[in-house]
């Protein structure tokens, strides 16, 4: 500010902060030889103010710099676009009528699209084995800065590319192409220095893509890639999405019969099965038992509102775009974004003593966000989810002790699945609600009850509500991706708009403060986690199907029906299907039935049971009451894999 | 037809069907005579068309005419027609200036709309003396055709009146004027011969009204009143009236906390609180337990569908009036109107043997029908209610099986509240699907089921659905009310239109037989019936406080508490409040709680308790295992009563 600098001179701002004087006109590269020589030679891109550019690139004055490297995250990324443009050689050498439309890098590799192409998977090796020499080659990439005309010229049969340089040319931005070898491409980097730097890579699949990612527009050709700067990289990159796609919920759910979504029901809106509805119920009664033990009391709410209750309760001004609203009779209406304005009104629809507090509400609320049709995906992003939902309507002294049940109710279950989670405090933004000593003090006991409960958590400032300070727990699943899991938020706002208040001791009203709560979050998404989690091998006690019994031939039948009386219980079924008793394993393995009861000649005269489970151990002569025993207290106690053989 | 007749003969119909030929011009009263001169003396109004119209009125070639004389239903509803008028000749004596509107009979007694009056409650006493001079001096009513204009002259003052005449005028139809004494009114009758036929009156309540019901008109005073043709009718008529006000669910819902209807939340949407969700679900329950045990499978399915849905199964034509429609990124959406295509559409997505059937799909489901604001009414009218919904998939040879498990549940549920009910089978109707074989085979079927299971029932010829006959149960609730309740109905269009299928042991096709079937219906219309039945008093297993622990006075506090402990098994509070013993009995009372446990020096130094139950029974010296015990029983085996003290 009151430094002075030549005219000639601008200012960047480095990762640290600090700030570093470059001469107008300055690239990225220049920048990085600034900051010294090792540096400036080892650049390969840069970000300005966060943005993937050119090592070329111009920096301004004021622009956050950053530097990218062999190494980094970016350069991956890089050597991604780059091994798209390699991608679009080999299809060119191979395919010379094909067409190239864009082909950019992606979080998980890249993609080219192109028109006028006849391949389909069986060609991705030839195509690979083109890319490998093309790679081996070791071309160099060169960038070039053309005129519109030159440009307009070298793509004279691109069409794609054509529009997209039209567009360059209206918004007067640098054309600049880059080449290797053979081919060459209007693109505006950045790439790594020579085609040789590509470690590893690998085309995935073939799929259908429109022009612009618009239905109105032609289906063009799209090819999916991805590289490392290592085999190693690839080979676990590999192995994870086949172990993703192994665990897809979508996948299973059709498998073990869970739940569908038609296209004749609509998007985003799944239909549970008997199956999976089964998991849901289990779900369901275990938080149940939980919030009755702690005091809640359940409520039932509308799915369907007067919007003059969002508008009360501000929703409607943040959420109007993603609520699914429809006039009746002249009044507006919508789907509940949300269930804690309908809980604040059955609160409000009565007086209360501060004797009364806390409040506790639960509901197993649905709630509605319009999310758009390209987005959905199976049941982690819906329309329609229900929340274990949960408002406390508290006084002020008594949050410390709420706040600490409900991190012991969200232990409980995190315990009972053994996942693993992340907790963080969010605390007051700059835009907020509520005085400072009340922020002041829930913030230290949001922090003084996380310290006691978890043994690591992220303080996130600034991050919280403009309502109040909350604390989010993120999920971690069997294959280490994050999730949205339980939350519990203070907030001073809506009774405020409701104007909600107790009668203290003192005889005057009081504002209670209001705590929202989930467990699981929305039922939809835990189920999701839980399915890819376990691989559909549900804890006994969720199993859709908790035993089945196999009887080794038909003259066991009689007594396999008596065995699934002793066990009725339990969700049982006898496979009374005509096949081998190897068939019948088979069968419960693939339907991940975590146990089996064989019974045969040996069983049915001795009056016991072989049991095995969906880990493939097994055990001969158990008795009947003692393997029963087991299983309830296997159920009751919710373990997370069938023991009764590991005892 | 073929008949004879002289051209100025005409034919009418008359209620045992058979014609009567009467000259062109005949009067109902003509009818009347044609028929015999005692009845012809007896006339007092008549039907025509089934509509109550004047003696005087002409009837027309091929009319259906009924004679309503002196003892019947439209006797009464006639004389409640002139005591209206009564009550309008009266107000016009007391209050001058008051212009008249209409005046009408009801189903249970009559009203008149006034304008420029200045009525209230206080004055009802004061216009029913005045009705009473009118109707002691047995005025004749005196029934005068007018011209249009001789009326327009004579309703100078009257301009609601005016418009109504005008009305008359521009249809043609013909204009009468009925006067008593001083009073005349522009009205088309009937009324009877003269004021001193009004048995027993009275002025019931004054409310506002719109002209013509519309909310933009101006609002006029309503004062209702009702007649009967002795005072014994009226009697019982108020008796029964001031029962219903008494079990009003609304009064009784408010009273008890069960649940709310708010304006900021919208009309026909029930808020269930703690104490009516409680209720509900120990409804839910109950139901599930009776499902599960007889082999349904629960689902779940989305509250909003895609109208693709709704087109297919048909709902759309049918419904889409009072369906809640609204458009989705271009596609047409819709909250269920019923649950049974989501149901199919499930058992659609996977393919079935015939060793798979039946199956049967259960779904506490919302479904939403819109009907008009001014019709809703707590929760006996609403635009969301949720169906104890059940749907099977069977095999015509597995029809009667299915059809009695249901009919036994139906009777189980009806035993346990102890209702009466009526039971009606309804049979093929002229327009239908499927063929003579199946309806044949399932009507005969429904027949020899429902004939094991009831002592009584009626065959309502015609009345089934177009899709298959059906079996429909009413309850009665403790004022002779019926109520729609539980159902049972076959279906064989669903399965055509959602093309569902099952492969027969013949390896070929079949299409299955859906059963639709409700045993509460509507838990909105059930919770309403059983809070009017009860009048509040919930069988011990619904009640939502179950147990009301009472201590004499302080000192016996402590002990108190460690009673509730020996009873947290059960809904139970400790009342400790400061206040008089008899204040907290007579508080329990009010709540309806069914058991209180009373405490003081003597149990706790015995170590028992004292039971009273909301019936104002009471022991002393009850030892807490037996009490305990007993609540167990009554609990599990769903007892009406509080019946320890009965014991």
């Amino acid at each position: 500010m009151s430094q002075s600098e030549s005219e000639s001179q601008i200012a960047v701002v480095l990762p640290d902060g600090s700030e570093l004087s470059v001469p107008e006109g300055a690239s990225v590269e220049d920048v990085a030889y600034e900051i010294g020589p090792g540096l400036g030679r080892d650049t390969v891109a840069g970000k300005i103010d966060g943005d993937l550019v050119a090592k070329e690139a111009e920096v301004h004055d004021g622009a956050a710099i950053e530097i990218v490297t062999d190494g980094s995250d970016e350069y991956v990324e890089v050597m991604r676009h780059t091994a798209a443009h390699v991608l679009a050689q080999a299809v060119k050498r191979l395919y010379p009528d094909a067409e190239l439309a864009i082909g950019p890098p992606t979080d998980e590799g890249f993609y080219y699209d192109f028109d006028d192409i006849d391949v389909d998977a069986d060609d991705l090796a030839d195509l690979e084995d083109e890319m490998a020499d093309i790679v081996e080659a070791d071309l160099e990439l060169e960038r070039e800065e053309v005129s519109y005309e030159d440009a307009k010229e070298r793509l004279a049969d691109e069409p794609y590319k054509l529009e997209l340089l039209d567009e360059l040319h209206e918004e007067g931005a640098q054309i600049t192409f880059y080449s290797q070898g053979d081919f060459e491409d209007l693109c505006a980097g950045p790439h790594v220095e020579s085609t040789g730097e590509i470690g590893a890579f690998d085309l995935l699949e073939i799929a259908g893509a429109y022009w612009r990612g618009d239905e109105d527009n032609e289906m063009q050709t799209r090819i999916y890639g991805t590289a490392f700067e290592s085999e190693d990289d690839l080979e676990q990159f590999l192995d994870r999405k086949e172990e993703a796609e192994r665990r897809d919920h979508r996948k299973i759910g059709n498998q073990m019969d869970l739940f569908s979504i038609q296209d004749v029901t609509g998007p985003g809106l799944p239909l549970y099965h008997p199956n999976g509805k089964t998991v849901l119920r289990e779900l369901e009664r275990f938080i149940e038992d939980l919030n009755l033990d702690a005091g809640y009391e359940y409520v039932e709410t509308p799915h369907l509102f007067k919007t003059d209750l969002w508008k009360r309760s501000g929703h409607y001004e943040n959420y109007e775009d993603d609520m699914f609203l429809f006039e009746v009779d002249d009044d507006e209406f919508g789907l509940k974004p949300m269930n804690c304005p309908g809980h604040a009104a059955i609160f409000q629809d009565q007086s209360w003593s501060y004797r009364d507090l806390p409040v506790r509400y639960a509901e197993d609320g649905k709630v509605y966000r319009k999310e758009q049709s390209g987005e959905l995906s199976g049941l982690s992003r819906v329309w329609a989810f229900t929340i274990d939902d949960g408002h406390l309507f508290v006084r002020p002294d008594q949050i410390e002790a709420e706040v600490e049940q409900i991190l012991d109710a969200i232990d409980t279950v995190l315990d009972t699945f053994e996942l693993d989670y992340e907790v963080a405090l969010a605390t007051r933004p700059e835009k907020s609600v509520g005085s400072d000593e009340i922020w002041e003090k829930a913030e230290s006991i949001l922090e003084r009850v996380i310290e006691e409960h978890e043994d690591d958590y992220v303080i996130e400032d600034g991050d919280g509500a403009f309502y109040g300070p909350k604390i989010d727990f993120a999920f971690e699943d069997a294959l280490g991706r994050k999730w949205d899991g339980p939350t519990v938020q203070l907030d001073f706002n809506m009774p405020e708009r409701f104007d909600l208040s107790y009668v203290g001791e003192d005889n005057e009203h009081h504002r209670p403060v209001m705590i929202h709560r989930g467990v699981y979050g929305s039922y939809e998404r835990f189920f999701m986690v839980l399915i890819e989690h376990f691989e559909g091998k549900f804890p006994f006690w969720l199993a859709p199907e908790q035993v089945r019994i196999l009887a080794i031939s038909d003259d066991n039948l009689d007594y396999a029906y008596e065995i699934a009386e002793e066990f009725d219980e339990f969700r049982v079924e006898v496979n009374d299907r005509d096949a081998t008793i190897e068939r019948k394993i088979r069968g419960a393995h693939n339907d991940r039935v975590p146990y089996m009861i064989i019974v045969g000649g040996n069983e049915e005269e001795a009056g016991n049971i072989s049991v095995r489970d969906r880990n493939e151990n097994q055990e001969y002569d158990v008795e009947i009451d003692a393997f029963r025993d087991h299983l309830r207290r296997e159920r009751d106690e919710k373990h997370v894999e069938p023991d009764f053989l590991l005892d």
